[in-house]
């Protein structure tokens, strides 16, 4: 029965449970259950709320008033897990940091009240990095997340957490977060999808810098249906969030399930910038190429992006010091290196590093929309390596060549947080390892609905290595 | 026939055009005729391009192909005039600096353009204080704009000359900017109406600073009907914004043109921070006190804007270093001393201390989304004097209170920039010496439509003394 409950897609579920088929409390024992059975190995899924599930299943049930039951994202009592970076009332919230190892908020986060409005009911919290730095998840407070395709190897991150229970089968939706490649980059080493929406697509607070997002919420799930389910859950306007959009016209969901061929396709095994993996390439390349046999012109180009890395290292540091700034002041001493050096970065910075910042990332989303008038997509690797041994902090080089600190390994996926754009990382083939290798895929500036019904063409291609890898724990 | 046409609202107009009862060619002359007999006095629109309009509207007459004529904001051949911060290809575009005194841009904005695609035909430009510094429009290139209810005072500024060019009937819509209050000082100052829309509403580009919008664009009428019409040609989507929003379901025109009581007002005389002319507050007050005969309850209350002055001045000097910074290394000594000042602040400026600026913010952001669960609309002086002498600089004191700097004064307007809200300020009564006192009427976050519909109940309400006050040397 679990097993059944759990294969199947979070859309499928929702709907059962839509028509009264199954009950939300049937779903919260299916997941527990498989969380009893796997997250002892992969370690993906600290912190569980049963309880409060429970209540709020049967609170759902009974009375759904004041909860929006029409809303096409409408999740009828669906369990799903958060990212351990957000706060849920009631419920241990630690942002992977000793600082906060007791932390248990009086209110939500926005993202979350959305969700739970929207009929979502929270079931525990997903392992990331200390505060979300790095791409590897492990923390003081819980330890290392597992990558289920060889536990011996890092899941990515930092919603990595989020990713092991899609691929394990212990969540049908999960939340995640994105300013480097967060979204996107655990997504591909566990061989589910993450999508980076565009800024403003999901509401977001309380955050120290509403005004300049760089950091966004987003899905991540088994496929890009599902995918596309959650961010209808999660999007619309609020007052609580000034650049918050309005839920589109059509549901992202019914664009994913109208797939439809793109005209034309750029693509870059490296965006003109970074070492990549000669197999990672190889994989990704043939994958992208599958869009021509649906008509789909798929040429070797990409925008200029030069100096992209200069600009996320010095908005990143800003962005390190709005949010961490006054931690460092009383808990330096608790706080991780990469964390500490992030900030203190970003403190030597003047203001004309950041203006030089602003003018050059402006530039480069002028180049960006200029790329948009010819292609409909651009296509890369989300990742420049497989996935690595766990006990390595971050990726030291690729195909031979060093990275300077701990952030450039991820620049594949970091680049394109500058653009703005909605970018969406999906499975696209397993190395001769069989670990599972992820592409991304981004359109125009809002253009999710388009990304869903393209990417989701693509999944539909790829068949075969698709939706979800089975794990080697596997569901 | 000039003085009929000019008397015109410009929605009226247009839907002459759209009838083909009047030719673009009339209008542009008219406007000319008009400019002719006044502008020798005000000196608002020193840059005409009377031939590029005729072959514009000739082309536009001719073949319309590509051209948004089915958008709700189709201004089928209107002359419009453009603020002297934005560029027109082929025409001298200054921005107020001796650096840019024979400025021919190859290329407009972002903003001409889409005001091009829906119609309106560029007549000229209008005078702004250099690089939209300061709210007196002067600067070494044309010299000073005066207030045309009495030439020996400031028009207000940044949007100076388009207040003027309305409020003396050389145009029926004139685009504006709006940082610290240009959309609005200047408005309330010559009588006539300014929007600041929220963030998005209108897309801009080039600008150094997509990503962290402060500046926004808009529109500036003699009502607030032609103001939302105006809205409507300037609004929607466009891959170059990326935060640009797409166009309502609704037009902004039906907004205005179907005025609404909101249910419930907040005003307050100060923003429990500024000091505040006693004739300006009462007048502000008496008019906002109208929207009681519609059954509006008014409340003196306000959300708490403590720190509003320091956030600020860190965020502007922050997007001065941006636009600016590359200028000042060049060309200090073409600069005047304001501009100077701060830009040098900007650059003495660390990351920590827009760090800061950017969690106040966050703050101030929260508690004005907690007033607006309350209260529909937030109300205050736009100006905190009434027009004064064109020879001072800026204003040096309110109610016998001095203010340290040259943009104190504007404390009033500017710390509703902060909000991201949409501000609007109508005329709402005249001084005892005769001078137009404007009042601000804030809404919710993107509640543009909303706040049309109440301000034209109110405009309305106030009738006798708006719509457009006759200037002395009036239409």
């Amino acid at each position: 029965m679990t097993l059944d409950l759990i294969r199947r897609p979070a859309r499928d579920v929702v709907r059962c449970l839509r028509r009264g088929e199954v009950s939300p409390l049937e779903l919260i024992d299916a997941a527990l259950d498989r969380h009893t059975a796997v997250d002892g190995t992969v370690n993906a899924v600290p912190t569980l709320c049963a309880d409060r599930a429970r209540t709020a299943a049967a609170r759902l049930m009974d009375d759904p008033a004041g909860l929006d039951v029409t809303a096409p994202g409408w999740l009828a009592g669906l369990p799903v897990f958060i990212k351990d970076l957000t706060d849920v009332a009631g419920v241990r919230s630690t942002h992977g940091s000793p600082i906060f190892a007791q932390h248990r908020p009086d209110r939500s986060d926005l993202v979350v009240e959305t969700l739970e409005r929207r009929g979502a009911v929270v079931l525990g919290k997903t392992n990331t990095p200390e505060f979300g730095a790095g791409a590897n998840t492990f923390n003081p407070v819980f330890g290392a997340t597992l990558n289920p395709h060889d536990t011996r190897l890092t899941c990515g991150g930092s919603s990595g957490g989020a990713a092991v229970a899609l691929a394990t089968g212990m969540a049908w939706l999960a939340t995640g977060s994105d300013l480097g490649g967060s979204l996107r980059v655990p997504a591909a080493f566990c061989g589910v999808v993450g999508l980076r929406p565009s800024p403003g697509r999901v509401a977001r607070g309380p955050v120290p810098d509403p005004w300049c997002p760089m950091t966004v919420e987003g899905p991540m799930a088994r496929d890009v249906a599902d995918c596309a389910l959650l961010l209808d859950a999660q999007c619309g306007a609020t007052a609580a969030d000034p650049f918050a959009l309005e839920a589109p016209a059509h549901p992202f969901l019914a664009a994913a399930e109208r797939p439809q061929a793109p005209l034309r396709v750029g693509w870059s095994p490296d965006l003109g910038l970074w070492p990549v993996d000669p197999e990672i390439a190889a994989i990704c390349e043939r994958a992208v190429r599958r869009f021509e046999t649906a008509g789909t012109t798929v040429d070797a180009a990409c925008p200029d992006f030069t100096g992209a890395d200069t600009v996320f290292h010095v908005l990143r540091a800003a962005s390190f010091v709005a949010n961490l700034g006054p931690l460092l002041d009383q808990h330096r001493d608790r706080m991780k290196s990469d964390v500490v050096w992030n900030i203190a970065k970003g403190m030597a910075q003047t203001t004309a590093d950041v203006a030089d910042a602003w003018r050059a990332r402006a530039a480069l989303t002028a180049r960006v929309a200029a790329f948009f008038e010819t292609f409909d997509l651009l296509a890369c690797p989300t990742t420049v390596v497989p996935p690595f041994p766990v006990t390595q902090r971050y990726v030291e080089s690729a195909n031979g060549q060093r990275f300077d600190n701990y952030l450039d390994w991820l620049g594949i996926t970091y680049t394109l947080t500058l653009t703005g754009c909605p970018v969406l990382s999906i499975p696209c083939g397993t190395t001769t390892a069989g670990l599972p290798v992820g592409l991304q895929l981004m359109a125009r500036p809002r253009g999710e609905a388009a990304l869903l019904s393209y990417a989701a063409l693509l999944e539909g291609l790829l068949g075969h290595c698709l939706a979800p890898i089975e794990p080697r724990i596997g569901i």
